[in-house]
């Protein structure tokens, strides 16, 4: 980097290495990755008493580090020392377990030491024969996971009775499977309709409920569907702000009634705002009749569906991973259902309670008040770089998510923060209190 | 994994842990990370002495490792057990210094440490705060990025003045780059041509060489440009298979005279198949008669450009380390060249020869004659696991591509590969001489 430290020494040192210039020499690889690893159990002990949030201000590190490209390498233990006092007091941490916000960052020992194996090798699997073993353990491992999640046959490259129909690929995120999905259906209904190369595109058509990450929403631009036909369901309390089979019917029939072709359903298995599920089989069920696709974005909530099913055959660890931490998010809204000063806005499906400082009137200055509210404990509890929490609008109200499940969680941290939102909620409320006395006197 | 093992001591340990699951245990960090080192640095030590390409049949993996999935984890070290016996008998080495095929894998110590920890933080910088110091890093690198391609002020975020109107983000791989960028040239086309949403699309058109890596007529399609408008422009081996600006201004002219709208041309700089490097600045000239956008794909020839300009900022390594690689390529040209056997085929650029054997006989047997000995050297050379190379087609010829680079190899791997070349193809020349003679009798 920049850097920080230009101690004489160190850099004599290295530069006399530098003509016989190794990058990739062993001992180099072990040395520095000791010290990495080191770096990294220091890590994982202190994380929990770092402020989550960092107190830093944007632009930070730009001032501590130069605007010119530096002109040589630094050694590795420079690098090292910016890392410490440059990076890590400029990070969030996604680790911590006190991090509440979006969704929990799961990570394992093994997950870590694997990811390093594989940088290592750093080969690239674009066809079999560049990574034999990696191809092979791609395909075996979504035939495992077709199994776990129980999927038809038809899903699996290789049945018990040889090569199968189906097969699948890990893709690097839940947006390039929509996109990968949209461009799929999108040449298939162009076929279906006869279009001449893409000129019936302006006619095809593509749904999701609003609650639908809004990556799917940029995806479909990517894919270019007109943005005219892209439609965003609303959903409401009646259905838990899941997508409505019957709404998603009307308007579907209306399109292809005005001459549109219906061409793409996204129903989600946990919603990132809310958790809501799609009534997949039903939504499925309403597409067919247009012949449209559908996608299903289980990004979160899809391992949790391993569980069920499984009992008997999953008496592994994962399962009471998964259940640990739905356990954790049931004692947080415990929590909150027995304090009248909150209340749970949606019903909890899986790990993520969405909850809000309560209106004390149901009438519109009742329902500012309770958003500002929510939001000043929002505000404060992260500040407090004691926990992390994010917030979502769901039927039009703020409200504050506590997403419970990242991998060095237990339920102290869970009954820590809600003391802090107990003890923050009281300060408000005084704080206001004394606003409006001032006032009238 | 599957798996191969079933040691029941060490289950049994396991199993005891199980209730008390704590997948990211500080100790178990480091224990298994130190476990991975191990691996890593023997894999280094020893990457040299394996077979480049593995001879495993396609389907072996999938015969050591159970079909279903496991229903219990494994200890760490059976997993790293079966990764030394199944994983990598079954890999292609990318890092082995015999390897000369595609482009080289290149990697150091430093970049694999740093890579560690950033899995081990496991963050998401989708907003400044959710990482403020990975945010903040990536503006400071691409805006040295910029100074050491010396591009103008325009591409910074930051200048001196404060400020900057540029900027850039770190794409994973070329293929997104250009997919972000076709996206945008075509929006920008759109609104330019007064489309009523996208109806405009079947207008667009889109334009490369022949010789353009395929990726970027896959991303045509996904951005959903009409096939029918994808211009691939011929090249030939007067412009040594760069492309030539003035067939592109007449497809180009072709286009908007018959009410089409070119909106993008792509240029490289180091082609995929033999390092061509398209006129950047003369195909811009012709783009811009257009208002055409023009992507600049130098994902492999890069880096080499910051060499020239830079002679006096960069007395560093890395400068060092591109212009070994191009005097070994170098190297190995002139061996080429001192073979009457064998011909370079197209000018070398940077670090990749495109050769082949010679044809006996400018016709069309000879032509046939040389394919066939070419084909069958790779085939023999990658056969032995000391050597490994792809090959291309570059003006209907079957050609071999010699891309030097990767981090290990110096110049005895690039030496040894010439004499196992030369050996080889003196066999296959005495085997088609016997063949020959045989028929005779």
């Amino acid at each position: 980097m920049g850097s920080l430290d230009t101690n004489p020494a160190a850099y004599a040192a290295f530069a006399a290495d530098v003509e016989a210039f190794q990058p990739l020499n062993a001992d180099d690889v072990r040395s520095y990755l000791h010290k990495a690893v080191d770096f990294v159990y220091d890590y994982y002990k202190s994380v929990e008493s770092l402020p989550v949030l960092p107190g830093v201000e944007p632009g930070y590190l730009l001032r501590l580090l130069q605007s010119a490209p530096p002109s040589s390498s630094a050694p590795f233990d420079i690098a090292m020392k910016e890392l410490r006092e440059a990076v890590v007091p400029g990070m969030t941490h996604w680790a911590s377990p006190n991090f509440f916000a979006f969704f929990p960052a799961t990570n394992s020992a093994a997950a870590i030491a694997g990811e390093l194996i594989a940088s290592a090798m750093n080969t690239v699997g674009f066809t079999w024969q560049a990574a034999p073993a990696a191809t092979e353990l791609e395909v075996l491992a979504l035939d495992w996971l077709a199994q776990l999640l129980r999927l038809p046959a038809s899903f699996m490259n290789r049945t018990a009775g040889g090569r199968g129909t189906g097969g699948g690929v890990i893709l690097g995120t839940t947006s390039e499977a929509m996109l990968v999905t949209l461009v799929s259906a999108r040449d298939a209904a162009l076929r279906r309709s006869g279009s001449n190369g893409v000129a019936g595109l302006t006619r095809l058509a593509v749904y999701a409920a609003d609650q639908t990450r809004s990556t799917f929403f940029k995806a479909c631009r990517l894919a270019g569907f007109d943005p005219a036909n892209i439609r965003s369901i609303p959903t409401g309390a009646e259905t838990d702000y899941a997508l409505d089979p019957a709404k998603l019917l009307e308007v579907m029939q209306a399109d292809a009634d005005a001459g549109l072709v219906p061409t793409y359903v996204c129903a989600t298995v946990g919603t990132t705002s809310s958790n809501a599920v799609d009534p997949v089989g039903a939504v499925a069920d309403v597409a067919a009749r247009f012949n449209a696709w559908v996608h299903v974005d289980a990004a979160y909530a899809g391992s949790a569906c391993i569980c069920p099913e499984f009992r008997h055959h999953l008496d592994g660890v994962e399962r009471e991973h998964i259940r640990s931490d739905v356990a954790m998010a049931k004692t947080f809204e415990d929590l909150v259902r027995g304090d009248d000063r909150f209340e749970v806005v949606v019903p909890r499906n899986f790990a993520l309670v969405c909850f809000r400082v309560r209106p004390r009137k149901p009438d519109t200055a009742g329902e500012a008040e309770a958003e500002k509210a929510s939001r000043e404990l929002m505000e404060r509890l992260n500040k407090t770089g004691r926990a992390y929490l994010a917030h979502t609008v769901i039927g039009g109200r703020f409200v504050l998510r506590f997403a419970v499940g990242s991998s060095l969680q237990e339920e102290r941290h869970v009954r820590s923060a809600w003391e802090l939102i107990k003890k923050t909620t009281t300060e408000i409320v005084a704080g206001a209190e004394e606003d409006k006395t001032r006032k009238k006197v």
